[in-house]
């Protein structure tokens, strides 16, 4: 049912009918009853384009993450859509793959008023960040969650990664390990850095040596980064503990361990960042350092929803850290 | 930069402007030059809105799921995004949490012209489908996947649901399991039907019995699908085989063996519909049916787009059907 249908129904002008569903002045109460009524009757309903037109309100917010198949990600939409739907909100997912192309291509297609507002994990690849400083002089609202870009003066929801990563490598040398690989995603990524410097200041503190071979670097390539654990966990001078700083690499450590017979927890005890949901369930057990992650999404929705509504935001939740937190199981007795 | 703003800048009218940027047969082809060379110098971008009000194309889809911490629908959303982005195309996620409340409210909001077309698996509660013929009704194109609506005319992507429940049971069957439990999510759900009827076929061609104590109907509260499964668990006359039909419940029937010191496979097998990406990892590796859910994401989407687009569909294509896989490990040894 399109506008000029119910206005023929009617027998009235288009711009008439127009003005009566937008309760106009210029309407008299009467027409504007007969109008409203049957709108109702033939089940008619604005087109969405022309409200969000007329109002400058898409209604949407953007989701723009580096993969979906990772279940930090996936708890953390469950976050984001539970306030959106709240707020009547719609709810545009992007994925980057990683891929800082992608990442630009995705919010220069964001410019120009598709979305209210911008929710960003950034790819391991952003370096640079142009593109970002771009929507902000757009005046786009935008939060950035988990992966931030520190340059940009956006509201940050985080987790304390540096302290989780202490913790992690603490817990590691509590029970025994002298020789502490660390496995990052991204030598510029925010949340793999600071986990690597709370690594490097344990092991600091401890009087551990850290050289070079027990820091892996990984890559978007899965089959690469397989080979360098593999590497790393068969050398004569294998590490007996490895942080690992996101899911999937402890997930493939686990996998070449039971190929190179390498016995967790005897031989080598594993920790890593995790929401996996069978890490309880795993041979052995896995000890993660786990994430809000269903709080981290809709922290970083509530504040999002502020600048939509250019409501106030207290300085202390513009930079919100989550506390993390050791869950320690069978992987690391 | 508005409309308005590049008209000043042009010295133009609006109108003028507007139309020059349609590459309307009104304007020289001068004046042509002279607007598009300034709209780029400013950086000026169409609202997407009113391109979508004058092109009646919202280049925009909707994914209808039922919940997305579950790495079945994370596959099939990465399949999905990966022909959307191809086309150009935006995607918008919304969750049931199977509510079919929440699903009506869902598929009402998408009837305006939203979106060019819809996605959907549908919730656990779907039983009476007039929201869905609403949508056909209205020609919006509907794709269904996985959780079908088997009486409403529309391309469905499936799995052998019946064909992967039947040989799952003749696996237990096989390693010699007598006495089966079938975990269901739905006793209406196109899929839970099919792989319970699978189930019940091997079980008679086998000449086994099944009683209704060993089948299990599951609800959306996961408390007292515990119980159930406790219960089942626990009974003198309890199962040797579990045969669940989603993920959630086989990773539930393996915390309550725990809990019961039940030992896996030894004392009972467990075998489940699968995408975990660590159920080779499990205590003991999981059995699993395996889905190819990517696949399915972006078999459902390059459909959807054929009726966007107004091509042809092969009747073939129209109700395809994937195969799953049996893969075999250690919970039914």
């Amino acid at each position: 049912m399109k506008l000029i249908q119910l206005a023929k129904e009617l027998n009235l002008s288009i711009s008439t009918v127009s003005k009566a569903l937008r309760d106009s002045h210029e309407i008299s109460a009467s027409t504007k009853k007969k109008v409203l009524a049957k709108a109702r009757e033939l089940n008619y309903e604005a087109n969405p384009f022309a409200s969000s037109l007329r109002k400058q309100k898409s209604k949407t917010i953007a989701v723009v993450i580096p993969e979906i198949d990772n279940n930090f990600f996936c708890l953390v939409i469950k976050g984001i859509e539970s306030i959106a739907q709240e707020k009547g909100y719609h709810v545009l997912i992007y994925l980057t793959h990683e891929e800082i192309k992608k990442e630009i291509a995705i919010t220069n297609l964001l410019q120009n008023g598709r979305v209210d507002g911008i929710l960003i994990s950034i790819s391991n690849q952003t370096v640079n960040t142009t593109h970002l400083e771009e929507l902000k002089q757009k005046n786009i609202p935008l939060v950035f969650f988990d992966r931030v870009a520190d340059d940009i003066d956006s509201p940050k929801i985080t987790t304390d990664d540096y302290s989780g990563g202490f913790c992690a490598t603490e817990h590691l040398i509590e029970r025994g390990c002298k020789r502490i690989a660390f496995i990052s995603i991204s030598p510029s990524l925010s949340i793999s850095k600071r986990r690597m410097n709370g690594y490097l200041d344990s092991m600091k503190k401890n009087g551990l040596e850290t050289d070079s071979s027990m820091i892996i670097q990984c890559s978007n390539d899965e089959e690469h980064n397989n080979q360098l654990i593999r590497e790393l966990l068969s050398s004569t001078n294998r590490p007996d503990g490895v942080f690992a700083s996101v899911e999937k690499d402890a997930i493939s450590s686990y996998k070449i361990c039971e190929e190179l017979k390498l016995k967790i927890p005897e031989e080598i005890k594993i920790i890593s960042f995790s929401n996996l949901r069978t890490a309880a369930l795993l041979n052995p057990s896995m000890t993660t350092i786990t994430q809000p992650a269903y709080e981290i999404g809709s922290a970083a929705t509530s504040i999002l929803f502020k600048i939509i509504e250019k409501k106030p935001i207290h300085l202390t939740l513009d930079k919100t850290i989550f506390k993390s937190e050791l869950i320690v199981r069978n992987s690391t007795q």
